[in-house]
C-alpha cells in the first residue's frame, strides 16, 4: 500500500504519476471503507480525489493556502495531510471534524461549513499576501453549486477587478447536494458539451486564420475582433469578462491533465478559473449512479436482532407530509428552498405540484426577497430553510419580509443541536436573530401533531411572517390527528400540572422537562409543565399568573441563552414591572457547540433531565424540599 | 407649466415626445428648488427625469409593476403619481418617504432602503403573475453598483434560468455612491465605450456576410459561431450569457431613443436587460461635476445671524482621525468598506494610505469575509460599515469572524436613529443580532474621547473580534486627549453618583440620564449613572454591586428592547442567580420606526430626560419619593 507511506504532502512529492494514480485508487478504498462505518460525505470526496492529489504533488501546503469551499470535500487532503488515522472518529465528539479545522493541522487554513466563502477568504489571503510582500499561492476550491452564492459572485467581482494572483478552482460536478438551478450552471453545461468540439475547433482556427487580417477601417474594433475569435476558441468567457483567466475544461480525474493544466495555471500573473469537471463519487459504482443519495452517508446502523424497531418520523417528514396535505386545498402554497430540496423534505411535494417547488440554488438572500414578493403578490410562499442557513438571509427577512409585513411562511428545519455536522451547523441563534425583529410570529411543536398545527396555523394566518421551527430529530410518536386543528396566536399550553416550580420549554426541551419532572416527582416535587410554543408573541396571560403565583421558573431552550426564549421572558417581566419573578434558563451558553451526537452535545451544555431537576431543586426554597422529602 | 396639469400617470399619456421634454425640464426645476428646502437625493433623481417620464408614458402603473432598487430615486415617480404638492414635507415626521412607501400610494408596490433586493422582488412578481396567469409588465430599475450587491447577481442567475418576462432596467450612470469598482463596472464601461463605434460594427457586419458560409464539417460549432458574431455585433454577451435578452447601451436622456427601446424591451417574451446610460445630477451643472457630493443633499441651514456656533464633530469625523493615527503607527491597519468610502469618513485615510483602503462595492458579505481572511494572515482589518448594512453580512459574522475567532475590527456607524432616512436604515438592531455571537467584543462611547481610547482598544485587542458602534450624530465636545488610552475590556465606568436609583446608558443615552438625573435632583433624588461601554462582555463586578445594592436601575439604549443591553442585564441576573433585581429597559420597542428627526424618533419611543425621569420614580418606593420630597 502506498498510502501507508503517505504522512504528509511531502511523501508525495517523490512518486511518479502511475504512482499517484495507484495511491487515488487507494484512497477510494479507503474512503469507502471508512465512511460505511462512519458515515460522512462519501460523494464528494470520492470526486476530488485526483484533484487534491494534484494540488499537493505540486503546491507546497501549508505556504501555499487550499481553501476548501464549505469544507466536507476535505477529506482526501486530510488523508494526505496525516490525519488518516482519525478517520475512525469522524464526526464523533473529539473525533475528526467533517469539515477544513484549524486547529487539526496546520494544513488547514480556512475553516467553514457555510458555502460559497472560498472566493472571499482567497481574496483577503492574497491581498494580505501582497501586503506582506510574500509570494506564497492561494489555491481555492469551489463547487459549482456554491459559486452561485451571492458573496461569491461578490468576490468574484472583486477578484477580477484586482487581478491578483489565485488560482480558483471551479470543481464542476454538475450538481451541488440537489441538482444545480441556474443559468450559470446552464452556461457551464454549454461549455462542458463544447469539449468534443475541440478538434472542430482546432480546424476553426486555421480556417479563420486564412481569412484576410481586419484591418484598415475596422482597426478600432481590433480588440473586439481578438475577443471575439477568442470567444470562438476559448472556453469561459463569461469568467474572463469578469476579469479572470479561463483555463479548462479539464477533466478532473486524468492526473496527467491536471498536473499539467495547473502548471499552467500557477505560471500566470493573476486571478486564473480553473474549470475542472468531476464526477462525484466517482469509483463507486452506486455512488456514481445516485450521487445525491450518496451525499452524505450514514453510519452503519447496529443489528436489532431481528426485532422491528418503529421509529416515529423525523420533523422534516411531518413537515412535508403536511406542506403536501395544504397544498391540495389552497393553491396560493409554493414552496421555496435555497438548493435543499430533499434535505428539507421537498421531492414529493414536487412531485405532486409540479411548478409550485421553487429551487433557487444556493442563494438564501434571494430565496427570503423572492418569498417576499410571491407574498405581495398573494401567494403564500413557504420558504423551506434550515436555522444556519437562515442566517445568510437575516437583512432579507428584517428590510423585505418583515418590515413589509408580508405573509411570508418560514419552515426553519435544524433548529437547535445538529450533531455530526457541529459548529457551523447549530441551528441555535435564530430564536436570538429573529426574536427582536417586528411583526414576526415564530413557533416550535412539542410533537408531530403540534406541526401539523402549526402548518395549518401558518397557512390561515393573513397578518404578517410566520414561522414554525423544528429539530432536526425523530419526532415523538404522538397520534397524528386528521383534521389539522389551527392554534390560537400567541397561546401556550400546560402539559403538566404542578405546585413547586415550573417548567418553561419548546420543542423536544419538553421531553427533557418531563425527565427532570419525573426525577423530582420520586422526590415528592410535583413541576409543572408548560409549553411555550409561540416563542413570539409570548402568552403574557399566562406569564402574569405565573408572575403572580411567584413559583420558580426555568425555562429551557436547546438554543442560545443569550437573546433566546428565557430572556424575552425576562424582557417581558422587567417591562411590565414583575421584578421579583425568579426565572433561570437553561440553554446553550456563550460558545460553538462542536461536532458530537445531539445528546452528547445537551449533555455537554446541560440540557438534561437530571441537571435541569437539580437546578430546580436549587432554586426552591430549602422548606419546600424538606416537606417534600419527608 | 405642464407639471401642474400632472396629477397621475393617465395625464401623461396624451402629452406629445415635445411635452415630455418639456416636462422633464419643469420636474427638473422643481427637483432642485424642493430639495435645496427639504434636503434628499438630488442627483440619483435628476438622473432619472427622462427614464421615469418613459415608463409611465409607455406602461400602465400600478397594473404594471415598477420596483425602484433602493427607491431613493422614485422622487420623480413620486412626482408623477400624484405626491408633488408633498414634497414639501419629504423625509419630516408624517412626511413623504424618502423611498418607496406603498403606504403613500397605489403605484408603489415595492419597498426598499437597502440595496440589490429590485431582482428578486421582479422575479417573486413574474412567477406569481404567471402562477395566477395574469399577463402585467414587470420593470425593475437597478444602478450599476446595486448590480454588484450578491443578492441581484443571486436573483440574475435565477431570472436568466427561469426566462420569465420581465424588463430589468440597468441604469449605469458609472457610480453607485462612492466611484464604482469591480469587474462588472469595468465590463459596463467597455461597453459604454463601444457605442462609439457603432457605424464601424455596421460595416464589419456587411464584411462578415461575404466570407463564405460556416458550414460542412463546422456544422456544429454553428451555434457557437452564431454566438460569436453575435458578440462581435451585440454588446452586453455576459448578460446573454446568463440568459437575459441585452439591449443597449441607450442615452437615458434622449426620450424619443429611450421610448423606442423600452417598446423594443415590451416585445420580447422574456428576460430583458435594458442598459441605460444616464448622468447623475443631470441639469443641474454642480451635481453634474460633483454627483458624489450631491448624491443626497441636506436641507438648507437656518442663518445664525452672523454668529459662528462650534459644533462638535460628528462621531463619523472622530472615527476617521483617530484611525488614521493609528494607521501611521501600524502598518496592519487596513480599512473595508461596501461602497461607501465617504459616509464612513475614510476618504482622507485612502489618500494618506494609498492600497490601504479597499472599496469592495455594494457587498457586505464579502466585505466581511474579505475581512477574516485578512485578519487570518495577520492583518488588523477595520471593517467600517453602517449598522443598518451590517445585516447583510450577519452569517458572515457568525460563521467566518466570530466562529474563527479572528483579529477583525468592525467599525459600526449610524448605530441607533439615523433619522429621516427611516425605517430601513434605523440601527437599532446591531446589539440584538451581534450580542448573542460568541467571542465578540461590542463597545460604544460616550463621546469623541472614548471612541478613540475604544478604537486604540480595539487595535491593541489581539483574541478576537471586536466592534465599536457610534452614532450619526455630533459628538459631545469634550476635549481630546492627544494619547489614546485603551480600555480594560468589559469595565464600565460611573460617570456621576447617586444613591438613589441607577441609570445603565450607552452611547448618546448618556446624555438623555443626565437630563434625567438633573430633573430628578430638582426633585431632590440623586441618580447614579453608569456608562456601559462594554455592551459585550458585561461588567460582571459592576452588576453583582448593583444588585446587592438593590436599587432600582433602569437601562437606557436607543436600540431594540428585545435582546438588547437591557436584556442582558437581565439575562446576566437570572443566569448567576439574582432573581429580585428591579431592572426596567427604556429602548425601541417592538416596532419599525419611521423618518422623523432623530429628536422626533427619541421622543416616540421615550429616550427622553422627561420619560425616564418619570419612570424611574415610579419605581422608587413611595417613601422615598416623600421623604426627598421634603
Amino acid at each position: 500500500m502506498l498510502l501507508d507511506q503517505i504522512n504528509g504532502p511531502k511523501n508525495l512529492k517523490r512518486l511518479t504519476v502511475q504512482q499517484l494514480d495507484q495511491l487515488a485508487g487507494e484512497i477510494r478504498q479507503f474512503l469507502i471503507e471508512k465512511l460505511s462505518v462512519t458515515g460522512g460525505h462519501l460523494s464528494s470526496n470520492l470526486g476530488v480525489v485526483e484533484l487534491t492529489l494534484a494540488m499537493h504533488y505540486l503546491f507546497d501546503s501549508p505556504n501555499d493556502k487550499f481553501i476548501f469551499d464549505v469544507g466536507h470535500q476535505s477529506y482526501v487532503h486530510k488523508i494526505l495531510t496525516g490525519r488518516k488515522d482519525d478517520f475512525n472518529t469522524l464526526r464523533q465528539q473529539n473525533g475528526l471534524c467533517g469539515f477544513v479545522k484549524r486547529a487539526e493541522s496546520e494544513h488547514d487554513v480556512w475553516e467553514a461549513g457555510h458555502s460559497s466563502t472560498s472566493l472571499s477568504a482567497a481574496m483577503g489571503m492574497a491581498m494580505a499576501r501582497d501586503f506582506k510582500g510574500e509570494h506564497n499561492r492561494i489555491v481555492a476550491m469551489i463547487g459549482d453549486g456554491a459559486l452561485t452564492g451571492g458573496m461569491a459572485l461578490e468576490a468574484l467581482n472583486h477578484i477580477g477587478h484586482e487581478k491578483r494572483k489565485m488560482i480558483v478552482i471551479l470543481n464542476d460536478n454538475e450538481m451541488s447536494i440537489a441538482p444545480n438551478v441556474g443559468a450559470l450552471h446552464q452556461y457551464l453545461g454549454r461549455i462542458r458539451s463544447d469539449r468534443h468540439y475541440q478538434k472542430a475547433k482546432e480546424e476553426l482556427s486555421q480556417f479563420l486564420n486564412k481569412i484576410p487580417a481586419v484591418g484598415g477601417k475596422f482597426a478600432k474594433m481590433s480588440s473586439r475582433v481578438k475577443d471575439s475569435i477568442k470567444y470562438l476558441l476559448v472556453n469561459g468567457v463569461l469568467f474572463e469578462q469578469f476579469g479572470l483567466t479561463y483555463l479548462g475544461p479539464v477533466d478532473g480525474h486524468d492526473l496527467s491533465q491536471l498536473l499539467e493544466v495547473l502548471k499552467q495555471a500557477d505560471s500566470i500573473n493573476g486571478p486564473v478559473l480553473l474549470h475542472v469537471v468531476t464526477l462525484k463519487g466517482k469509483g463507486y459504482a452506486p455512488a456514481e449512479k445516485d450521487s445525491y443519495k450518496w451525499h452524505g452517508v450514514s453510519p452503519k446502523l447496529e443489528s436489532n436482532q431481528g426485532m422491528k424497531v418503529v421509529v416515529p418520523p423525523m420533523y422534516t417528514e411531518v413537515f412535508s407530509e403536511a406542506l403536501i396535505e395544504l397544498a391540495a386545498k389552497d393553491e396560493r402554497i409554493v414552496a421555496i428552498t435555497p438548493a435543499m430540496p430533499g434535505g428539507s423534505g421537498l421531492f414529493k411535494f414536487a412531485d405532486l405540484y409540479p411548478g409550485r417547488m421553487i429551487d433557487v440554488g444556493i442563494a438564501e438572500q434571494h430565496a427570503a426577497t423572492l418569498s417576499a414578493a410571491l407574498a405581495m403578490e398573494g401567494m403564500k410562499p413557504v420558504f423551506a430553510v434550515y436555522s444556519t442557513f437562515l442566517q445568510r438571509a437575516y437583512d432579507q427577512v428584517v428590510h423585505d419580509i418583515c418590515r413589509q409585513n408580508l405573509n411570508v411562511i418560514f419552515a426553519i428545519d435544524r433548529a437547535g443541536f445538529v450533531g455530526p455536522d457541529g459548529e457551523t451547523h447549530q441551528g441555535v441563534y435564530d430564536i436570538a436573530f429573529l426574536r427582536h425583529i417586528p411583526n414576526l410570529v415564530l413557533m416550535m411543536p412539542k410533537d408531530e401533531n403540534e406541526l401539523r398545527r402549526m402548518m395549518k396555523t401558518a397557512v390561515d394566518y393573513n397578518d404578517g411572517p410566520i414561522a414554525v421551527r423544528y429539530s432536526r430529530i425523530n419526532a415523538v410518536g404522538v397520534k397524528i390527528d386528521p383534521e389539522m386543528e389551527p392554534l390560537p396566536i400567541g397561546k401556550w399550553e400546560t402539559v403538566r400540572e404542578g405546585d413547586s416550580a415550573v417548567i418553561i420549554a419548546i420543542g423536544p426541551m419538553l421531553q427533557v422537562a418531563e425527565e427532570a419532572a419525573e426525577m423530582l416527582k420520586r422526590e415528592g416535587l410535583q413541576t409543572r409543565i408548560v409549553n411555550a410554543r409561540f416563542i413570539k408573541p409570548l402568552d403574557q396571560e399566562m406569564l402574569r399568573g405565573l408572575a403572580e403565583e411567584g413559583k420558580p421558573i426555568i425555562v429551557l431552550e436547546e438554543s442560545s441563552v443569550l437573546g433566546g426564549l428565557g430572556g424575552a421572558v425576562l424582557e417581558f417581566y422587567s417591562m411590565n414591572g414583575y421584578y421579583g419573578v425568579p426565572v433561570h434558563i437553561i440553554g446553550v451558553p456563550d460558545l460553538f457547540v462542536e461536532h458530537a451526537t445531539i445528546k452528547q452535545q445537551r449533555e455537554q451544555v446541560g440540557l438534561t433531565g437530571e441537571h435541569v431537576a437539580a437546578e430546580l431543586k436549587a432554586m426552591l426554597p430549602r422548606r419546600m424540599i424538606r416537606s417534600a422529602g419527608k
